[in-house]
């Protein structure tokens, strides 16, 4: 079941070992502290003054849910989005919905967790909430607290978009390192949500394709190349400010408050065309990415962190880094500074039915303060010049405001509603 | 990325620290040994008498392909599985396909790995080939090879199978500790096999379901049960001999040569019906199963191993074990002796378009030498008796024969083709 299986039995022998053999505290403490040292380090705190699941170091396991409101009753949903903050800052503890009791109770009654996760080590979930510009239609009251940067993405050169993979009134990023864990974790709010909310479209992610901190080291996508190098990381704080935080220091102004300290998702499931990437070249592979396959560094250089370095020639005069390579068209200085906070996942969803190739790709998740002059003209320009818009087809799509993060004692919706 | 990725950032810290240190061979061991210990533990070796991946410690993730064969030259077959073998004794050492530089090579050839598992620990990965009913048809010359167990499943109670997910030529089960390492196994595979087999349909499984080993501790199914205790595991081998090896000690008469030390496998993708099941009491769903959720004991016990005790009645002179409980039905005892090996994992596939309901369950698979008479009249049973059906939808569906495992230098298919 758990991916944390492995260390989780780790923690368990280590209590066994020092229990057989009756030793005092001495050893106990000996045998267990590197498993609880692993387990207390695998929580992320729900509550803080921004919500965790942005800048938090990626977890291995997404499931992400768009979600619909089916009532017309503000205070309903405002009641939901309170449960939510409760159910999620539980879960990010590793305790059942409804507290350590939570999977029993009265045998009469349903219990309060589905179960899944007992056990389980939190494996660093965080639950991650968002509004989709309809949320800010006529149903709730909500029209005049829409901030301006959320709205619905134009249509973009290189997507075919399939209707039931777009939009929504909220969204849920579920991130832990188990994936059983955030599956749990967007079921029991789905639940809990129940003739309130209802799910729109869903999607696994398998393997994270980015690093938010310079502490992980860089994975790689299904393409087989290191994605995430030239990333935002937790640790670029005034770039943060600047470009993903609402109403930080260089960022543009706040035209809603209660967004203050939030951001904005944008999410895209990224079809790659596998066949036709496995059979290209790898120098081909190479010049559609602009860098090595094997090191991850920018044709222009040798190692995996170096600098771009655009103006760079090749002995034979042509560009070390391709015209049309994909670092080139989307590094900040080729687009007038704009630098994004990238957090997306590996995907698969078996067979296309219509053609009988894999569907698999990029679940792409990206965090900014200003959307509209961040992702939009970024992917206005991919999809039209981009080498690599030649292997993708952008499948899904969906952008929502991320309110800030609520206190201890505070809830989700709060701002909006308050 | 890497489900491991705490684990392995672990070994590389401990070698990291050494390192930095400039510290002796002592430290070094130190520091380096719980580490390395764990790389080593993880991986399985491809090749023995039987094939991997079957009483092998239940990994964490699966990818499970259904594939046709689309050639019909025999010898075209035949090459591939040969190449698959190679590939996956590769694979399961962590290595790349074609070899430690299968990643990169020369600049005008697609690379022979897709490497999007390079850099990432072998991850207990195994592989697991079986071949189907439909390949002993007249295509290949294979038709008076065909074991007489490996027979189409009949028409079973409590299905609704959908054709997109049902049958095969052959299958493909990898399984590892990380979903991008089995991912990347059958993806890799499925290229080599490119223009003679076609995959039918697949399946990810995100959690383990069960036990093979009695090292390893309970996971709970998505009913949030623990699911596993009473399975047959790798040290059963005496059981393991009558009810899944075939020609074992006390196993049916072998009537293909090739097939000896091989086994059946039955697959099942089990939908649950989630909603129903999370809106019935604690008791009900206890009912239901026969066992306590919490602990996982039988109603007729105390502690999660206690053996089941059918005869026992409650104060109030009801069986203890209800008589429509899935334990009671499907238990040995119930069933004229016949044990399986339960090696299924817990599934999602996002949302039914049909209905808007999660579509998520239990991605069944089972193993034994005589699936005439143990998988299918256990099915018929619990199909039209078992509490549970009501929770329950079978939507996909397979037989395969797992020939015996090969030696090194062996490989896949030699027995048969041989
Ligand atoms: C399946 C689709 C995509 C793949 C496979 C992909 C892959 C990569 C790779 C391998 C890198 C180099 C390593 C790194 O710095 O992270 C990269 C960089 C980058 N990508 Fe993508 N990418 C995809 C889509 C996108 C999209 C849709 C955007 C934005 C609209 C984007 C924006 C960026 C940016 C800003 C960089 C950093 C460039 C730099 O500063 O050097 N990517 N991508
Ligand atoms: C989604 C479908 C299913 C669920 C949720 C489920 C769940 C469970 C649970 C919770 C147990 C008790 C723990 C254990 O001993 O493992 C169990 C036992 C068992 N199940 Fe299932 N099961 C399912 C389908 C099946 C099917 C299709 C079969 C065979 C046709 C089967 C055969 C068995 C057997 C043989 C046992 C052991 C009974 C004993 O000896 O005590 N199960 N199952």
């Amino acid at each position: 079941m758990s991916t944390f299986r492995p260390s989780r039995r780790g923690v368990l022998t280590g209590a066994a070992v020092a229990g057989a053999a009756g030793v005092g505290a001495g050893l106990t403490a000996v045998a267990a502290r590197p498993g609880q040292a692993t387990a207390a380090s695998r929580t992320v705190a729900f509550h803080g003054a921004r919500q965790a699941g942005i800048t938090t170091p990626q977890q291995d396991s997404l499931v992400f849910a768009a979600l619909d409101v089916t009532t017309s009753r503000a205070g309903e949903l405002a009641d939901v989005l309170q449960r939510w903050s409760a159910a999620a800052a539980t879960m990010a503890t590793g305790t059942p919905v409804g507290g350590p009791g939570g999977l029993g109770g009265a045998a009469e009654e349903p219990p309060q967790d589905t179960g899944e996760a007992h056990e389980l080590p939190a494996a660093n979930l965080t639950v991650t909430l968002g509004y989709g510009p309809s949320l800010f239609d006529s149903r709730f009251g909500l029209a005049d607290r829409r901030p301006a940067a959320l709205e619905e993405l134009p249509p973009l050169p290189g997507e075919q978009l399939d209707p039931t993979k777009v939009g929504g009134d909220l969204c849920l990023q579920a991130c832990a390192d188990d994936p059983q864990v955030a599956f749990h974790a967007v079921r029991n709010l789905v639940r809990i949500g129940r003739g309130v909310v209802r799910v729109r479209w869903m999607q696994l992610g398998f393997g994270r394709t980015s690093t938010t901190s310079s502490a992980q080291s860089t994975p790689r996508n299904l393409m087989g190349f290191r994605d995430g190098t030239a990333n935002l990381k937790a640790e670029d704080t005034s770039d943060l400010d600047r470009h993903v935080w609402v109403g930080g220091q260089g960022a543009p102004a706040v035209d809603q408050e209660w967004m203050r300290g939030g951001t904005y998702l944008v999410a895209r499931r990224i079809r790659m065309l596998i066949e036709a990437w496995d059979r290209a070249s790898l120098g081909e592979q190479e010049r559609v990415i602009g860098r090595a396959k094997e090191s991850g560094a920018p044709l222009s250089g040798t190692h995996e962190f170096d600098a771009l370095d655009l103006a760079k020639t090749t002995a034979h005069g042509k560009p070390a880094i391709d015209v049309a390579a994909h670092v080139r068209l989307a590094a900040p200085q080729s687009n007038g500074g704009v630098k994004l906070l990238r957090r997306g996942y590996s995907y698969t969803d078996g067979l296309d039915g219509a053609t009988g190739q894999l569907d698999a790709g990029l679940f792409f998740i990206v965090f900014g303060n200003d959307p509209a002059h961040q992702f939009v003209p970024l992917q206005r320009k991919l999809g039209s010049q981009d080498a690599l818009t030649e292997y993708l087809k952008h499948t899904g799509s969906g952008i929502f405001a991320c309110p800030p993060g609520t206190a201890s004692g505070g809830a989700w919706g709060e701002g909006l509603f308050g």
